[in-house]
């Protein structure tokens, strides 16, 4: 029993995706992270080993999100138990990817694997959520859920929670732009305005409807036409140094819709084929050159399963 | 040529459904209004009779919203006639039902069948439109665009117009109370916020997003758990003696849903079957009779075709 180790992937994921802030998120083939657990015979928890986030990430285990995640779980079962914990980052911290919601799915899914799966995937959103709130000082589902269950989800409602995987049945292809700088979610999210126009409310929920129609119809073109945020992206692409002509590069390129994932940095930008995503990529990141020094760029279908064992 | 008379029934619409503000609206199969076209060999347009209206409805031609309508759609055709015109109004004015839409929108089917059709369906939209804004003082399109093409109609954007037919696998029934008063649309918007909580527009996008997902994934559960209005339904119900009873008893007789119909002060509510939206209908006139004197009740299907030539 000592030697039981579970390997868990746990995709980026790219949330408020155009109008749907707060409320949309999908889930990518890669980047990801990685999750080591292992049980021990030595009581407690312990993180031995965190790589990919150049020192940053806390191994106190009351602030990594991945250990958070883990004891809200236990506490839950009233277990207790000996864990060693290995962290293994290929999203940088701060990259709008969901980076530590990655961590918190991915340790609550290993954990779930390693004593006999007591709890259904689903369930372990609620475990998820307590690690992701340690990082981004609020509860928003909208990396969590696509993160754990995979494919385009819908949090429809935050109390009481309530996550509708959609049933998309068109497969879209998804470029990511990552900057490599950081940008703190907290802070991104108090540049936000506490009230709205009225009028700019109803043409968001008039995008946000013609978003999930045309997700579920299938029609690319009405996803097109609604992949338009007038409230969020325009304050957050004062973040990111030449977003606009970023957006109008993956646009010129044949991209069916571009914008800022989660809090940015990163920006996605949607396509039907990988060889038109590799050419909106290209374009892309010649447009972002010229105002920033670094940027990776990634090319990934939609994921499907969200987190899953992969030893 | 001189006695070719055309009649069409244009249907009673819901507008607003909920979260939709603006956005969604369906279309009944009762009440409607009936609206009567005459070529005539003397120039002109008149219209020779109103009824049901309690003579309240202008017949000036460029006051009433069936005219304003066909003189938009000649002017566009560059076309001069011979017009007789009569109104037969089925639900009342300032009913919340669409009512103005309904006599715009039948005007311009009417027109458009009697010279020969010269544009298709959608096209018509535009004309009627223009009716409609001489009744509510504003341009929305939620009653005119399911009046014109019936079922379930997303107005995505008014800026360009992008009006788009759900395609919903479940047929709903729809019970109606009309209290006997009146609310006028344009005195209605005055009251509502020029700002509003970004919080509350957040719970209100998860609504549409989640209402629109359930009528497309024939998910009722879902419909009934989105049909939750934060923003218009709490300032509107003031001007509804006694809304909220009515719409508890709707719910407590398995409705799966309930809110205001437009501006109001008609009360919509869902369900599966024509027994159940006529033990919802009686649940809701006996709540409602303790506050107001008269309600009239509707109990329909959802229309799918929209305004039609009946004669």
């Amino acid at each position: 029993m000592i030697s039981k180790t579970i390997k868990v992937f746990a995709p980026a994921t790219v949330s408020n995706v155009g109008p749907g802030f707060d409320i949309l998120g999908f889930a990518l083939n890669k980047p990801g992270d990685e999750i080591i657990l292992k049980l021990s015979n030595k009581k407690g928890i312990r993180i031995t080993k965190i790589t990919g986030d150049k020192g940053r990430i806390p191994y106190e285990i009351k602030q990594n999100t991945a250990t958070v995640a883990i004891l809200t779980m236990l506490k839950k079962l009233n277990f207790s138990i000996g864990l060693e914990i290995q962290i293994k980052k290929n999203m940088g911290l701060g990259s709008g990817l969901g980076s530590s919601a990655a961590s918190a799915v991915g340790a609550v899914v290993a954990l779930n694997e390693l004593i006999g799966r007591p709890f259904k995937k689903e369930k372990l959103m609620e475990f998820a959520l307590t690690g992701e709130k340690i990082a981004s000082k609020s509860v928003h589902a909208d990396n969590v859920a696509p993160c754990l269950l995979g494919g385009f989800v819908l949090i429809r409602s935050y109390n009481p929670i309530d996550v509708i995987k959609l049933k998309i049945p068109v497969q879209l292809f998804c470029t990511i732009i990552h900057p490599q700088f950081e940008i703190n979610t907290s802070q991104a999210r108090k540049l936000l305005k506490k009230n709205i126009p009225f009028k700019d409310a109803i043409t968001q929920w008039g995008n946000v409807a013609g978003l999930v129609t045309g997700l579920l119809a299938n029609d690319l073109e009405l996803v097109s036409r609604s992949l338009n945020d007038v409230i969020v992206e325009p304050i957050r692409a004062k973040l990111i140094p030449g977003f606009y002509e970023i957006k109008e590069s993956a646009m010129n390129a044949g991209s069916i819709g571009c914008s800022i994932s989660g809090s940015g940095p990163s920006i996605f930008a949607f396509s039907k084929s990988h060889e038109e995503a590799s050419r909106i990529g290209s374009a892309m990141k010649k447009s972002a050159s010229k105002q920033i020094s670094k940027t990776r760029m990634y090319i990934s279908e939609i994921n499907k399963t969200g987190a899953s064992i992969i030893d």
